[in-house]
């Protein structure tokens, strides 16, 4: 596409010729297989490397300067954004198969690992030191650790533990021009030159190719305790988290879903709901068993202060995921409920949480859209799921996403809070990013790629 | 000083007409203030612009930029690697006077800050809403908050609350053009195009010049407790933070002291040191009273097992000032121990430290020096004092620095955990990163700077 060249067969068959045995992929269903991610949107790539080892990477990323394609580099899949898809056609270059976990050093709390590892092996990798990696995207069967930190992915467990960024001390990388770089440290601490690895983390594979990880690891916490808390109003689970943390209490997850989601579902609930427009808090605890355990009765006692009407206790690994099974559902069902579905992410503090969900039938109203919220409330950051029955509503649904984001930023709050730009919203940068920080962030992608060969397309509008 | 201009007559008339009434400063006394910071070095600038508005700063890189003349912006001048000393001549930029807490958001634990407030300042503004600003840094209160994200300062609490970094959620800086940008976000989350915040923090002033800064604040720990553990060698010693750390507590400090520390301040210990090589840990752990007293025990008795010969409780503030006050002396009586002062800063692998610090006595011999080591052990953060009593000895010291250096970077450490390169680094940058990743950076810093005028000379060889 242009200005790309297209990858000709002698291209192609220079590839098959300097790459791993079974790097190269070019039929239809590996092809197929690589034009989708977990957002909407849907671009066949001309060709797929599977890298099978670092050189692989370096050697596609020369041969698309030389010859002039673009390159996507692709973990597992599952973002939100459009990251991965190859809209400008050429190679998409998936790091899937550079999997290894090089090395765990449990006395340092440190894991070198590949970019293709799935996030939950990962996780599994420093359980069996007795060590932890917390970060937990709902996607961490699907998503690699490279994805990962590519769009600096979150999770419920981001409230007490930070993004995938606070794990990441070291970054191994390709750059655009093929040359492979470390970055960062393997210690805990380290100010030498510029953050280089902060700069790739969340990049979403627009500068460098992530190949491996140098992670921190913590102590793996003994015991997790769960409970749901159901509230008559969202204003008042909020006032609930509130309290909750300006008391000092840091749980490893507390999560809200609206009225709209418990609508689809409240028959896992097993209690019965209060009527009107009400709320529910999903919250853990981790810890020493003999901590935890009296902490979670004064979190609920807190709750139950500001208005918690029913409350299911989770005190152990079985009772917990019937409790994130009501979550996952919530997604599932959303996708399952909507002929059109626009996720956004947005993050605001957590003082204009409750002001945003109560905006929410307004935009409802005004754009014939319906939006269920749900998210990570320690955090401020909302998942709206906005959807319509209509595909012809579209261009309206979209009017109404712009309106919704306006107001998020009057709020103090961002346009993104853990999916990323990608593809899906560069249209939006500009509502968040001045004129000058745009220009200030193509320079650096000029700098790193200047050939812009490298995911080019994404991010700036 | 070549390549730039001298500061005419005409140029600080120019200033001193276009910055507000006050801002210039071209006496003796005022401009040997701003020549010296906690280094051994010394650069007398050729003006001191002492910034009254964020306009100031603006101007004073535009018309640097027209003139030609270098800019070195400087905050409380506490750094220990020369980076706020104008080697190149011309303005240094105090920040000082931007110093206003602007606001703070108990209900979203931020507070937006000026650059010039002093660190300790910061925490306790944040203790008045009952919140906790955790890095601090030994200089909190000379130093700057925006030099503690110039710089990513660290501190014993890093061990448990990460560094600088880890509390800035964005930034507003100058860039070396005059423009004001808008770093990051005020939310605890956010993705969205790069992390202009991260790379500015730990830039050491050469990319933009912070102005003032978002910090994440935590609910504030209700208790501290501390404690001081003798033991017979560094190894055991380093055996009991393994095994403390292993078991899954996370002390807010975990503090060392090598034998030759222990020998300056051996009379201020209620206890007998053991003959041979001692040493010693200072530990605290914070929280709520009722968990942190009886975990203190926890550790203590991990600590006896593995060897501490003498414990010293401290259980209040009263009796935690009395061990921190060894670890003050420490630092005071190197510097009146020696002639010659090299400061170093090296982190390892927690694994490594003890296996550097018993190699310490052969670079003794083999460089004729003294090697005071003492640092944060939690996360292997040692500070490696290297003295002599004769100047004349000092190439050979240098020699010995560079050779304990490598070996630093043999153990998989790094050469600065958190003093930075500034000035009295540079020289071991390339020991440290590679060519393309050093010329990564110099394309960084062009991109920013294209005229160099911001703090120039400084990081890079």
């Amino acid at each position: 596409m242009f200005p790309y060249n297209p990858l000709t067969d002698e291209i192609i068959a220079l590839l098959q010729r300097r790459l791993s045995p079974g790097a190269v992929v070019a039929d239809p269903a590996g092809l197929k297989a690589c034009a989708v991610d977990a957002s909407t949107l849907s671009h066949r790539p001309e060709l797929v490397v599977r890298a099978q080892t670092v050189d692989d990477v370096q050697t596609t990323l020369k041969m698309a300067n030389q010859y002039n394609f673009p390159v996507t580099p692709r973990g597992g899949g599952s973002g939100l954004a459009g990251g991965c898809l190859p809209h400008l056609g050429g190679v998409v270059l998936s790091t899937r198969e550079l999997c290894a976990v090089r090395a765990i050093d449990a006395a340092n709390f440190t894991m070198e690992v590949e970019a293709g590892a799935i996030s939950s092996q990962v996780r599994e990798a420093a359980a069996a030191h007795n060590l932890f990696y917390p970060p937990d995207p709902a996607g961490m069967d699907l998503s690699t650790i490279g994805g990962n930190a590519a769009t600096d992915a979150g999770g419920p467990a981001c409230v007490k533990y930070g993004t995938t960024r606070d794990y990441i001390l070291g970054l191994e990388a390709v750059l655009p021009d093929g040359t492979l770089i470390n970055t960062g440290v393997r210690t805990r601490k380290g100010v030498v030159g510029y953050d280089l690895t902060n700069l790739l983390v969340g990049c979403e594979g627009t500068l460098a190719v992530i190949t491996a990880l140098t992670l921190k690891l913590i102590p793996r916490p003994p015991a997790t305790v769960g409970a749901l808390c159901a509230f008559a109003s969202m204003g008042a689970a909020m006032r609930a988290v509130a309290r909750i943390m300006a008391e000092g209490h840091l749980p490893s997850a507390i999560e809200f879903l609206d009225h709209r989601c418990l609508a689809l579902v409240g028959e896992l609930l097993p209690f019965e709901l209060p009527t009107g427009k009400p709320s529910l808090l999903l919250m853990e605890l981790d810890g020493p068993a003999e901590q935890i355990a009296p902490e979670m009765e004064t979190v609920i006692s807190l709750a139950t202060n500001e208005g918690a009407i029913h409350v299911l206790r989770a005190p152990n690994e079985q009772d917990r995921q019937r409790i994130w099974e009501v979550r996952r559902q919530v997604s599932l069902r959303i996708h399952d409920h909507a002929v059109l579905y626009i996720p956004e992410d947005v993050a605001v503090p957590l003082s204009a949480i409750a002001r945003l969900v109560d905006a929410l039938p307004d935009f409802e109203a005004r754009y014939a859209i319906e939006i269920f919220a749900f998210g990570h409330a320690g955090d401020g950051n909302i998942h709206l799921n906005i959807t319509t029955q209509y595909l012809a509503r579209q261009p309206r649904a979209e009017q109404g996403v712009k309106a919704l984001l306006e107001m998020v930023l009057e709020l103090g709050g961002t346009i993104s809070g853990e999916h990323g730009i990608g593809l899906a919203k560069k249209e939006f940068l500009p509502l968040e990013l001045s004129p000058a920080s745009i220009r200030l962030q193509q320079g650096i992608k000029q700098l790193f790629d200047p050939n812009l060969i490298l995911n080019p397309g994404k991010i700036f509008p």
